[in-house]
């Protein structure tokens, strides 16, 4: 007899393979359903609020962007601690005490935890006695991200580059030598010819300058102006220059990716590797839980009802006729149990997203069965069928770009903006009433629910607009600009009708949620490399608004900076004075471009040469390592893209769907790729009466 | 009986397997004798020869460089016409005559001849009688590469470039789409803010030039320049330019790598498996040609000694003993004939590198033999072949590299330089004396050679130095330069000893020839775009000398460039005045940092806004496409370096030194990879006795 428990632990087996979870369990009943409550979304929603109101904290302290009393903030902080250690000690009552400590990431975050509460101990203790204090701890909030159970995805991605990091540094050392070279043939060369450089001063005289000038070289920051001076005197330091950048900016920075992109992947795969053999391992482990011995001597086997039972439990909100699908995939010779081996396929085959779709008549044919089968209303489903009707919206959508491009000031604009409003409407009314309600706002129709979302907000915030305008005299430019971006975002819609574009666009979404935990990735190193700027440079350069009519504007507030190209250039604004500049000057730093202006002549000017190391370093770890590994990433998503493979078990899930005749496909006219846009086709009021009742399609296939 | 020009025939089918030439000869034993000399390497570098002349001549034609008389480069294009006009009528009378009509690349040379006949003859006219002509037909010279016979590679290239250009201008189109689309939304939420840019002028109100900053910003060109005057007055418009960047900068330019790499990639895959197809096509036929069918209904086959005179005729100066060893593969079993399926190999027999080792005893063992047995002697030879001596001298180096970055105007420094150069010259002669020299200076002994050749120029360079110095008291700059760059190119040998940075450095010169390739590609697109950027621009922007006092000088000689930051950056010798000063520029261009301040405040501003079509025409092809098959190309490279299999001929001919014991290994202690770098070991004064006469490497293997 299978124990209420069993099941228990069963499920957790199975959703820990089918999330990749690698967590050893205790199998103790208590221990399992405390498992079960961690795994329970709110707990980790909560957990990530935490964090994230955690990072926030940095808008709030000192250097703040809002100012909040120190008690204030450090309070939250404390909640925030008490809540990790809650979620830790949480943790460490569902796994085996000896795992428990084993565990690095544990011990990470006891450790961050630890000296955080130390940090904070020691800087109140300070600000209470009035003295100078750094709230050094900081840099250890993003590393929270990487260290919680959840943070899976994002410690895969820091092991790979771990891992490819020997690689990297043998080609950065070489690279680094092949500067070195270079800078020695340019002081030799150029150092002696009593060149000047724009600004007067001596030309490639110091072999240091010389190596760090080359250096930006290689990110073209100062190309060509560093060149100039000995272009100028002759033709032939031109040459060298050209070889320089031929060889460290293409060849060297094309071998970084190669190399970052190789590595990456390799590792990536052999931790994919592991993963399988892991949930294999799980699936195992919930078959044995599971199993019955029918005969003396026969194969162990899980019978329909106990399969059934388990995947309830999993995944509650499974249709039934998917899980039957699903064990119809499972047990094809219809014997009523499976083995082992089609056991261990479960996880993957939950993974498999299957959409149903409930072939439900449309509500207008039950509500108004005479009115919807008449004449002028099949005649209007055909219309809005029809492919000219998606062209002539496309048209309306460019005459409406031409519109948004005109002065809105004119009258006849603004009145026109109602008109296309109104169209906008109208097509989604129409498409409404042609296609079932539920299907057309399906999971994973999302242009028609980017259409609608975007269509009623500009709806709502035009009326809004104009009630205000009509009431006071006043525009809100807050709502104008939220209604033009709404406008401008409707344009977005034509790509979608022509197919070449649509399958770039597709790949693009797909990347979407790896995206994601690359946006972790690089918001860990931004965090880190924004706190140590702040405790760095906060406060060397002031920004003033364009009213302020402060003597100090035209340099920054730093009598240093006068005359420099920064203070000339107006970069007072790209400072690290809080942690959302420190962000927006981060990511300029990453764009590389001008970075050697804001470096030489801001930075380094007030306050030493020596915070090149910090630029240098920011390079280095952004530039070099991680964006080389983004590119490796979005490449990577397109020669899989060009190279389409499905796996073994999607295939026979898709062979099980068309011999049940329950596929899609069949009830198109169009082709595979087709299906997916036309989803909304599917209720096609002349044929209801055919269709079998559910209709299955593979998500992941045709988008 | 087979016939003297029998062997002709089947010599030209097999070299033309060999070297993938895809030409229809004529078998008529005369046109086969004219091609023949047709294939003579003095023929094909007298025509490079004359193609680079007609390229140089624009050095000397308006705008020139060197001026010369109109009558002067005249006469030398004619000249040029000529040899192109007597290679196509050689080529015309090897192949027939119908197969040479229907070949686009011959209607391209004729059409480029004539056109440029056409040309000269308008611009002489108009010339003579002192109106303005323009030489248009000069874009076409660098055609003239491509579509010679032996641009084959360089075909290639281009037409992968082309079948690539469909997919390619898919995603441009949606990039182009996504910058109007930003555009119209920066319109609109910062056109009517009535802020200003940095020089007072209002800040995105006009559609098309937002468009183009953008389109700038996605080079990252005038980051964050474009985004300051936004930015200083909300932190949110900060966030829609990252935004920006992130989509267009980093997502679109990676996905064009991507597609620019598959495609690239895809398509060569596809000449390549054409080339395959033909080169077993002409062995087929060369075996024909050869073929004996000895008994009734017998396979037909080709002696030893037939092959044997093949071979000679192909590749007369390979050594017996290589020749020998080349049937021994093929016939392995011994039989004195081969068959079709062992014939077909031969052209990829032929093509792999087979370094023949003769094992002669050291000169001095022969000349001084007691000399040389003495005990001092033999242990000179263990020293030399120690690891010691090779790290003592990387110490050295590294030491000399200290002293060139010290001022050599210190008298001590300058004297140390002699004994560093005598350090040299002690090296390579005590190398010398302990391996045999002509194994030292081996074809791929690239190290050695590089070593020996920058030591003795030195050596030159230095006595002519000191002996200009002590005779008159004045020293030349010049030498003293070649004398700096030869010192420090001594300094990169350091890299060959350290194992991880020989790999990177092997692969990169592995690249080597493909970069010639590319080179000839980058070289066609420049000369295009320098002669058409010539006469756009030429004389716009004058340059004057550093000690000029010309008032004209701080504006470049055109008052409209009064002020702007093109003058006041001194880019004056940023220009498209003459050829060479062209293609520097379109260096500058490609390497993109600062085009947008060239073009703008520069180029635009001296003729009119509509020159950005060219700068932006430029960006397109040479940063989108060329850079983009660069760095696909590297990436190939490395990656192919990541997975190295060898061809199945190339281990069967592997197979085969060794089972004859003749391998270089047998003789070595080190491993395979050290096999190639202490090549000059293998004359082991104690062991020569025991050593075969010859030993056989696989050139790339170990390299």
């Amino acid at each position: 007899m299978t124990l209420e428990s069993d099941f228990d632990l069963a499920a957790i087996y199975v959703s820990d393979a089918q999330y990749n979870r690698n967590i050893c369990v205790d199998t103790s009943p208590q221990a399992v359903r405390l498992y079960l409550l961690y795994n329970h979304w709110v707990l980790k929603v909560l957990l990530y609020v935490f964090i994230l109101v955690d990072l926030c904290l940095a808008v709030f302290e000192d250097p703040a962007v809002v100012p909040l009393p120190l008690w204030a903030t450090m309070l939250v902080e404390l909640l925030c601690l008490f809540v990790f250690t809650f979620r830790l000690t949480h943790y460490a009552k569902v796994i085996p005490r000896e795992k428990f400590w084993k565990d690095p990431k544990n011990i990470c975050i006891i450790v961050i935890l630890m000296l955080t509460l130390l940090d904070m101990i020691i800087y109140g203790a300070l600000k209470a006695s009035d003295q100078y204090g750094v709230r050094w701890s900081r840099v250890l909030r993003p590393l929270l991200l990487v260290n919680v159970t959840e943070g899976r995805q994002l410690r895969r991605a820091f092991r790979s580059i771990r891992n490819a990091l020997p690689e990297i540094s043998y080609v950065f050392l070489l690279f680094i030598f092949s500067i070195l070279i270079f800078s020695l043939m340019a002081l030799k060369l150029m150092g002696k010819r009593g060149l000047k450089t724009l600004d007067g001063s001596p030309y490639f005289t110091n072999y240091f300058e010389i190596v760090f000038e080359l250096y930006v070289l290689v990110t073209t920051a100062n190309s060509p102006d560093v060149m100039m001076p000995a272009y100028n005197s002759s033709f032939f330091f031109a040459i060298f220059f050209i070889f320089y950048i031929l060889v460290n900016t293409y060849i060297f920075m094309s071998v970084f990716l190669a190399v970052v992109y190789n590595n990456y992947k390799k590792y990536l795969k052999e931790e994919i590797r592991q993963l399988v053999r892991v949930k294999r391992q799980k699936m195992v482990r919930a078959f044995s839980v599971l199993q019955e011995v029918s005969e003396q001597g026969g194969v162990p086997t899980v019978n329909h009802a106990h399969w059934s039972r388990l995947v309830r439990r999993v995944q509650p909100r499974m249709s039934n006729a998917h899980r039957e699908l699903l064990w119809s995939v499972l047990d094809h010779q219809n014997q009523g149990f499976i083995g082992q081996v089609q056991f261990v396929q479960v996880a993957d085959l939950l993974n498999i997203e299957v959409i149903t779709l409930k072939s439900r008549p449309h509500p207008f044919h039950s509500w108004f069965p005479a009115l919807y089968s008449s004449t002028p209303c099949l005649l209007l489903c055909r219309l809005v069928r029809h492919r000219a009707f998606v062209i002539l919206y496309d048209i309306i959508i460019l005459v409406n770009a031409v519109f948004i491009g005109l002065d809105e000031d004119n009258p006849l604009i603004s009145y026109s903006e109602w008109m296309f409003l109104v169209l906008y409407l109208l097509e989604i009314l129409l498409k409404l009433s042609v296609f079932e309600p539920r299907a057309f706002f399906s999971r994973h129709s999302f242009w028609n629910w980017f259409d609608t979302i975007i269509v009623i907000c500009a709806l709502i915030a035009t009326i809004i607009n104009s009630a205000i305008t009509s009431s006071g005299g006043y525009t809100s430019r807050q709502i104008l600009d939220i209604i033009f971006i709404l406008r401008v975002l409707r344009l977005i819609r034509v790509v979608d009708s022509i197919k070449r574009f649509r399958t770039i666009i597709n790949t693009l979404i797909r990347i979407g949620p790896a995206i994601l935990t690359f946006g972790q990735l690089i918001l860990v190193i931004y965090y880190i490399f924004a706190i140590v700027g702040m405790e760095l440079f906060k406060d060397k350069v002031k920004f003033f608004e364009a009213d302020s009519s402060d003597p100090e504007k035209s340099f920054c507030g730093n009598p240093q900076l006068k005359g420099t190209s920064f203070a000339h250039l107006n970069y007072c604004k790209n400072n690290f004075n809080s942690i959302v500049s420190s962000f927006i000057l981060l990511v300029e730093l990453t764009v590389v471009n001008q970075w050697h202006d804001i470096l030489h002549s801001g930075f380094a000017t007030v306050t030493h040469t020596s915070a090149r190391i910090f630029f240098v370093l920011f390079h280095i770890v952004v530039v070099i390592i991680i964006i080389n590994i983004f590119v490796a990433f979005v490449l990577e998503a397109f020669f899989v893209e060009y190279s389409v493979e499905k796996s073994g078990l999607q295939t026979s899930l898709e062979k099980k769907i068309e011999e049940l005749e329950l596929g899609v496909e069949q009830y198109l006219d169009d082709n595979l790729v087709n299906a997916m846009e036309t989803e909304n086709d599917l209720e096609r009021s002349e044929s209801t009466a055919n269709l079998p009742t559910l209709v299955f399609k593979i998500a992941s296939k045709s988008k």
